[in-house]
């Protein structure tokens, strides 16, 4: 026995959330300003009386996360920016700076670097958010970028995971499915590309979900619209991995179960059209997707009238009681229990 | 002309601190919060009346800042979390929280990933800083830790880079060039590995200047002496691109020269012995050398008596009006200019 050979464990035995959750879990606490720490969109940092600082990091790796062969660096740039402030919006806050953390081999020029920060400023102008510090670095082969976003919040307004109950409406801002769909559509016509060198993309009738893909748009329109209805949510999270697996974090973490309606799921006509074009079912895309950046949450039943009447947002289902599990009603009337998603994305080669 | 060719530059053309200064120049603040913003350790960022955030943030890539033939796991992650708190203490400030980024690529396991994350525990837990958030995702090769540390700190205290003035005296805490020296010792065991794996590394007589490499530790201790004897420097950084590097930061934001005497600058026996053994002039390790994470600082000339007696620290020179440049009093009673660093210690292979 004591010769037995010492065993590993693959990471994708376990998953990004299982290993996010194996290594911290039971984490300590020393300092009394930590309010919320891993586990939803942002941690609350306790600043002055009534307020709290939110802090979010998100990376983006070459190969992993972008293609540089259809991703200009500017859309890359303002991406990176993006997806991190779409976690500050998640938690119902506004972002106030970045941190700006670099690695990029030798095979980058200047040129490319300020073409970068040039789509990292534009994204921080449009959302008035201070960049503020980073980290300038070399790398063997290829490019990350993470950045650290920091925002501001009302103790009041912060809006977790953890807080939806049976019976709120879950609702999402936008349509779903458009950015995976866009991707798909890049990777086809890098694979021509790859073929025949003068073939020429046939993106036109699909700008709306390129767009989507390389260019996402943090919702702070929805967060503002929010403000001025004196509404919020009872949980909120955005929308990166697809739809099916973020219903799964808010049903895992506020303990309750959902039902969704697959007609109410909003999908865009470029999608629904691409997708059939590709033979994918428009309603798998929005599931698992992913990369939408549009904002789940869950509203109170006493605020129907409040969210049914909102611009850019659909009802599309129910939180019910934890027995009844997570579960899609389809448009045939059929009901299919719901599967988290997570690390799967990414052994796909198209992402 | 219009066919000119487009010409690119080399990132080298501009080094390390050249780029940041380019992408960086003239960033416009849209936050009334942004009390201060690149181009210092950390970012200062208001939140109560009196108090302020800080943050920072460093990546340590594999094969740039480490190399994993000599590093154990545990050590990275608790170095990855050090060279971050340094950067808060080097603004006089307390870390509070840390957010964890970390890509890899599928050669690493789940207990690759328990033992780098047990290294980073171990750091916070010795600090009293919290774990709040993170990301985790794949990477196509190898590993890169990106961490951003938050702090405190009350506003009058904050201890910029650029407020040094003629008159000044310059102090650093601890000894340098050992972390250099730590590294030059493992890159010629690594070497001798390579050539004979039976051979054993020869490593016991140098054990300080190992663990200044591998597990240095950032100066709490320094900041709390500071705090007790209530003296506030006029300016400081840590050093980790080596004291010509740090000295010269000092001197540009501040407007001034400085003077620094080569008998004065703390060197450890080991280090002396070493530089020996390897044919280097201890002298340049300390300057040149890098990732000792010391507390370079300035204080005032009325706080001579306070400074003189300080626990482990060095009165190593002084400040000047900038005309006079900054320069090395040599031991043979010579003067020389001092030159900057950058990424230069990235082109070397053994860093």
């Amino acid at each position: 026995m004591a010769d037995e050979e010492k065993k590993f464990t693959d990471v994708n035995e376990l998953g990004e959330f299982g290993l996010i959750d194996h290594v911290t879990k039971d984490l300590p606490h020393f300092q009394v300003s930590s309010v919320f720490g891993v586990g939803d969109d942002a941690a609350v940092i306790r600043s002055s009386r009534g307020t709290s600082f939110l802090a979010t990091t998100d990376a983006l790796v070459e190969g992993i996360h972008f293609d540089l062969t259809y991703t200009p660096l500017a859309h890359l740039g303002y991406k990176a920016v993006m997806v991190n402030l779409s976690d500050i919006y998640a938690m119902n806050g506004t972002p106030t700076q970045i941190l700006v953390s670099l690695a990029f081999s030798s095979k980058y020029t200047v040129e490319a670097i300020e073409a970068i920060y040039d789509g990292i400023k534009a994204a921080c102008k449009r959302h008035g958010v201070d960049i503020v510090g980073g980290d300038t670095t070399s790398a063997p082969r290829g490019m990350m970028i993470s950045i650290t976003a920091i925002g501001q919040v009302e103790q009041k307004k912060v809006t977790y995971r953890h807080e939806a109950k049976a019976g709120d409406l879950l609702c999402v801002s936008g349509d779903l499915g458009g950015a995976y769909l866009g991707l798909q559509l890049l990777e086809r016509e890098k694979q021509v590309y790859l073929t025949d060198e003068n073939a020429k993309p046939e993106l036109e009738d699909f700008n709306y979900l390129v767009g989507r893909q390389l260019k996402p748009e943090a919702r702070k329109d929805i967060i503002d619209m929010f403000a001025e209805a004196e509404f919020q949510p009872t949980s909120m999270i955005d929308i990166s991995d697809g739809l099916a697996s973020e219903v799964f974090h808010i049903c895992t973490k506020s303990k309750i179960g959902a039902l969704v309606e697959e007609s109410k799921v909003p999908i865009h006509s470029q999608a629904e059209k691409l997708a059939f074009d590709f033979k994918l079912d428009p309603i798998t895309c929005a599931l698992s997707g992913g990369e939408d950046y549009e904002l789940l949450f869950t509203a109170d039943e006493k605020d129907l009238e409040k969210v049914r009447y909102m611009t850019d947002v659909s009802i599309i289902g129910k939180m019910v009681p934890a027995d009844q599990g997570i579960r899609l009603l389809s448009s045939g009337g059929r009901l299919h229990t719901i599967k988290a998603q997570g690390w799967k994305h990414f052994q796909s080669p198209s992402s």
